[in-house]
């Protein structure tokens, strides 16, 4: 048996026939979720056979355990506990019996096995014919959505066609049969980027005094609670399900040519910290599930379609002239957007809700590479984002205490709960990037979307806090002429790590103190209450504002004055080149095959860093400075991150260099689909997705936002006749259709506004 | 009760009473060993009561168990298993029963309780009277020491001296009886400076084939054999000993004066990896106890004292003109002198043998500390400390190929087996000055000794491994105008880690390359057999003799122009002063209340660094350049490392600032005694214990080893009126006697030498 991937219309990915060695794959390209549950692309069949079942998880968003972080030497301010995504249990499973065989790819015969995501529809199917070991056949078709009208709910339908008379057919579902969560190999458990759990790290216990079958679950250290149950409905009402030991099961006779539909809702509460609080979670749970249940699979399918509808209508990007790359652009787009939390409180994890890999954790990745794809399309979203970091302000400035600086917020690196969940500080605390990107991505919301409600409360909070911390970690250095210095950080590049004065660390404090400084002006010009209530809580003083301002006008930004090459940071120039060429392919990502310390000695790269700071501010360079920088900075880099090829190909656009912009982005939008970093199976690589959004919008559509408006420089590559993609920006919604010879821009919804193409303005009416 | 330490000799040091709080230092303080086994000065009824049984530990040099190092994030190379030193049976414990009442400090009434270290015989005495609950009572006296005539051997003699008739006495003697081996709280465990071990980590097993009660032991991971044994004598040969359950006991009525006499004799294999050698082993220390049974513990006492009265002969440093410290003196020398292993397999732990601090490892702390004690006053052992080096110079390579350098070998930063045990890379691995350090030792131990055999074989090969790897580490940097550089490096300042050039660190890579060149050319010179075979074995290319010329010749050593100050790194001096001054007391050492990225962003140091540097090297620094980076440095110093002060108290002399040298001195010298770093619990400070003798001999004596020649400069504290101590050098033993106004040298044994004292050269004879 073998699969293929193929993409074989615009909107479907389609698998065709079963392969075990992309089964894990391609159980990531098919999760489904909606950033409450996610559910990963695993069979019905689950842990039935070693070789089709990988690494079934199914996530709710923030759901977690935690544990101590062991130390082989312990020092004062490490991170105390992980904190990690556990998969809960697994709704969609299902074991069907013919006759004597429990149905799974290795028993009998299956022919035709297919499965198809529909991107536009956001359903997953698959179809099948099963021949049990005694010749019996059976058609199995199975479809499978996550819902965003009910965000708890995960929806199968299963239809079941015998082609014999007279077998015993069987189907039994189990919620709390919970033999296998992840399975992963020793080498794999070494591996950083993995940090995958065997052990199941939940109590669970049936709640009986509920008509449906409602399961209550407890995280084994956090304590968090959740309420999971399942409401079936098979199309013949004349056959009784039968319940024992937690499982429902039907047993019915076929009959040739019948039609037997099994109706499955599986649903999972929000989280909740209170045990008082089951019984009312559990009833909740319940009347979603009844009403759910009287609407039908079918009438809950049509109304997610018309969501999708909504989504595409908003946020769809065509190309013309590559079917291909147009289906696997939006592959991307369908699973950024389905793993996004919606409640102000959840943020979006580095592989979405699509597997287990970097625990579940939220990143730099949300603000930098993920948030630009829906402040210009949802914003909506996008405010929840930035809320969810405004509700762990708090942690952050017991952060920024615990490393010793008086006044401020330092936020977590990677984190759940707002408390650094980081084991290895070097490439974790020691980001203190986190910090400006978080402002940058508030700065740019409140410019971008006009919500200046947002920008003078807990925008406000967020700037000042931030700059904060950055004013007492850094000094100004009397070595230096008294430039403002930030030293021992490490910058988004993790191949060097503890290094003074990392160019895009100090760039992006410079932009936070101006961002923070101009909202607190901007407070105190308007006196706009909710500002000032704010700044009267967290204090404010002029000559802190004086003393950013200062920051940032002398911040220190290293330059090689013989090379007029900027420097990542002071001693980059001063390690010896590492020989890319020569180092054997297998030897790549280099932080699986190197020490540190080998590592950290070379100019070499795991991605963008320089570059990135040049693709943020745009303007602050020449363009020959930025395309000496590119040349420099992409000949001593490895790509081993996946966050690094979508900002060169952006760069690329910038600095013209089409064909350049066009490989880089064909390895961006294809990332996943192509398992370009051999991980897909851990999960997506969300920020690489958004990357591509940003690819097509700022990369080929030139897109930027300067000062209060927006400018395009749109550029083509050769094969592509024509792109169209839709932004959002103050209430207006702009479509924007760029050809070889012409870019339209037309205002869709809104007031009027200006907007700039290359040097010219104009007026959209 | 309470404990009083009086040093109320020359040469003894007391306990009067007991005191709870500091029983456990006072257990470092009264251990006793041989380099071979070490006992902690512990209570003889140990675990019984918990108020004074604390943390017992019989130790064997290197008999270790192993388990994987676990680390929140791996990265590849990471150390991968700790190594710690285990206790191993507790031979010298041992119940006394009178009536109805087990012995110990909280049952009955124990009155003038006092223990007694003989520094000077090497001998520990208690001797107390004890009551029971129901008044009767005991006098009782315990002498113990370790032997160095049989290194296998502790020998305990316990006489009681019953004051009432009558009364059921009985003693028993339990070598497998091993409920508590150590006691920590969660806190200390979360020091890195503390490692121990609650649980039991070896299997053992009655040898029921054996008259000795011999003890079979194994690791549980390390899978290292070990026989323990034991031999007991009471004096009244009518008593018949009972053996049950591994335990020996013995029962008798007391008759008021009599004197009761138990001789025990408790004795340690040699480590074997062979279980079909446990038999032969077996044999063997029955054989050991048999003899030494023979001889009695009065004979083997003489023997021992005899011993000890030679070690002092050679190694004692007499001071007039203060009692106190002369006995502090002593302590350290004696605690030196029994710490050393003495098979040239096994090397000396930063604790020696007297606690299980830092796990039992070896570290830098030997060459850089210990060894010059060693060196020029038990030069065989010295030569045993360094053939362990070369013993692991073979895993010191693999670790070089595991660091990516092709070349040459790194040793270990901690280690037992040869392998890396440091599970902090940045204060651990990184600090690749060890090689340097080793290779300094080697080069001073052939001169300072003439022992040019080890010179051509075992320390040619150490030196060229060693220098190959900084060639390899480093390279030519052509932004330093073709300097050599060392960067991403840890010098032995703990708080600034992964800097560039670190001073200290670049100067010995500096001289490894001179040795290794200059050994080189003379084994092509003199075309010595040894060294050409080694050179044949480990290959030799003149361009690689050049390379290391060349790199020595051009070494990056940091210099500030402008303050015309050493710089400890490239970006020391770009970084905040700390401000020790108004740093809470309580938050000393820093490395328990701030992050690592809070320390290393500010000049402050843990120990000397650059200061040490210069005191290795004295004349290639101008005494106004060593004053100014003195006065620097001691500035930003919190000596937080026991192994500073001692630099700083040698470099004050060197400077002549000798009210400050005496200070540094006095602080050097009763660090234990006073517990002055509040850790003696876990072990003596033996780097500082060496540097106590380096304070004296290289500090005060101005001794210094320049090309060939022994030179001095002696410089007394105003204080003292007169310091002796003799230093062997090339087969010869001189005696240096410095007073006031005059120094005397006496050559005791040898041929004539010239020696320098100040710029004049004297001829001995």
């Amino acid at each position: 048996m073998s699969a293929k991937t193929t993409k074989d219309s615009k909107w479907i990915v389609t698998e065709e026939g079963t392969d075990a060695k992309t089964i894990r794959q391609n159980e990531t390209l098919f999760a489904l979720s909606n950033g409450h549950i996610g559910t990963r692309g695993s069979l019905e069949e689950a842990e039935r056979t070693k070789e089709y079942s990988h690494s079934e998880a199914t996530l709710v968003n923030a759901y977690y355990d935690s544990e101590p972080i062991q130390y082989g030497e312990w020092a004062y301010g490490y991170a105390k506990e992980h904190q990690t995504v556990i998969p809960v249990p697994n709704g969609k499973k299902l074991a069907i019996r013919l006759e004597n065989d429990l149905f799974d790819l290795t028993t009998g015969k299956t022919t035709n096995h297919k499965r198809q995501l529909d991107l536009k529809k956001g359903l997953l199917t698959r179809s099948f014919t099963w021949e049990n070991t005694q010749g019996h056949k059976l058609d199995v078709k199975i479809e499978r959505f996550v819902s965003y009208d009910y965000p708890e709910l995960l929806a199968q339908n299963i239809t079941l066609t015998p082609q014999d008379d007279g077998c015993d057919l069987q189907m039994v579902a189990n919620l709390d049969d919970l033999k296998e969560l992840g399975n992963i190999t020793e080498e794999e458990s070494n591996d950083p980027r993995i940090k995958a759990h065997k052990e199941r790290r939940f109590q669970s216990k049936r709640l009986e005094d509920f008509d449906n079958q409602l399961l209550h679950i407890e995280t084994n250290n956090t304590h968090l609670h959740l309420i999971v149950g399942e409401k079936n409905q098979l199309s013949d009402p004349s056959v009784q399900s039968h319940f024992e030991d937690g499982a429902e099961s039907w047993k019915l006779e076929t009959k040739k040519g019948d039609t037997i539909q099994l109706e499955r809702l599986i649903a999972y509460s929000n989280i909740f910290h209170e045990e008082s609080k089951i019984e009312d979670k559990a009833q909740r749970l319940t009347t979603i599930l009844n009403e759910a249940s009287a609407i039908g699979f079918k009438g809950l399918k049509e109304k997610h379609i018309a969501h999708m509808e909504e989504f595409w209508e908003l946020s769809d990007i065509e190309i013309v002239g590559d079917d291909e790359l147009q289906v696997g652009l939006r592959f991307n787009l369908f699973h950024l957007y389905q793993a996004a939390g919606r409640d102000g409180k959840r943020n979006m994890s580095a592989k979405g809700l699509s597997g287990e890999g970097y625990e579940g954790h939220y990143f730099w990745d949300t603000e930098m590479y993920m948030l630009p794809f829906f402040l210009y399309t949802q914003p909506k979203i996008a405010k929840h984002l930035l809320n969810y970091r405004y509700t762990i302000l708090e942690e952050a400035r017991n952060r920024a205490r615990e490393m010793a600086v008086d006044n401020g917020a330092l936020f977590a690196w990677r984190t759940i709960n707002g408390k650094e969940a980081s084991p290895y500080y070097p490439a974790g605390t020691a980001q203190i990037h986190i910090n400006g990107d978080i402002a940058h991505a508030v700065h740019t919301y409140v410019k971008a979307t006009g919500d200046k409600r947002f920008g003078m409360k807990e925008g406000l909070e967020i700037l000042v806090e931030t700059a904060r911390f950055y004013a007492g970690w850094g000094h100004f250095d009397e070595k230096r002429k008294g430039a403002f210095v930030l030293n021992d950080v490490t910058g988004p590049d993790e191949y060097t790590a503890i290094v003074n004065n990392n160019y895009y660390t100090n760039l992006m404090a410079k932009h936070n103190f101006k961002y923070a400084a101009e909202m607190v002006e901007a407070v105190l010009e308007s006196n706009d209450e909710d500002g000032l209530g704010v700044l009267k809580r967290i204090g404010y003083d002029k000559a802190e504002l004086e003393n950013w301002k200062k920051a940032a006008d002398k911040m220190f930004l290293p330059y090689d004055d013989e090379q007029q090459l900027t420097m990542q940071d002071d001693s980059f120039f001063h390690k010896e080149v590492w020989d890319i060429e020569n180092t054997p392919k297998e030897n790549f990502p280099l932080l699986l095959h190197y020490h540190p310390l080998t590592i950290y000695r070379y100019q070499v790269n795991k991605q963008a860093d320089t570059v990135l700071a040049q693709f943020l501010f745009p303007d602050e360079f020449s363009q020959e400075q930025k395309a000496r920088d590119y040349d420099y900075y992409e000949s001593v880099t490895t790509h081993d991150s996946s966050l690094s090829r979508s900002v060169f190909g952006m760069m690329a656009s910038d600095l013209g260099q089409m064909e350049k912009a066009y490989n880089y982005f064909m390895d961006t939008a294809l990332m996943d689909i192509t398992d370009l970093q051999s991980n897909t199976r851990d999960g997506v690589h969300a920020a690489n997705m958004g990357g591509t959004w940003m690819s097509m919008v700022n990369g080929f559509g030139g897109m930027r936002l300067v000062e209060d408006r927006l400018h395009f420089r749109p550029r083509l590559p050769k094969d592509w006749t024509c792109v169209t993609f839709k932004v959002q920006f103050r209430h207006r919604l702009i479509k924007v259709s760029i050809s070889k010879d012409d870019t339209e821009y037309t205002l869709i919804k809104g007031e009027p506004l200006v907007i700039r193409h290359f040097d010219e303005e104009k007026h959209l009416k």
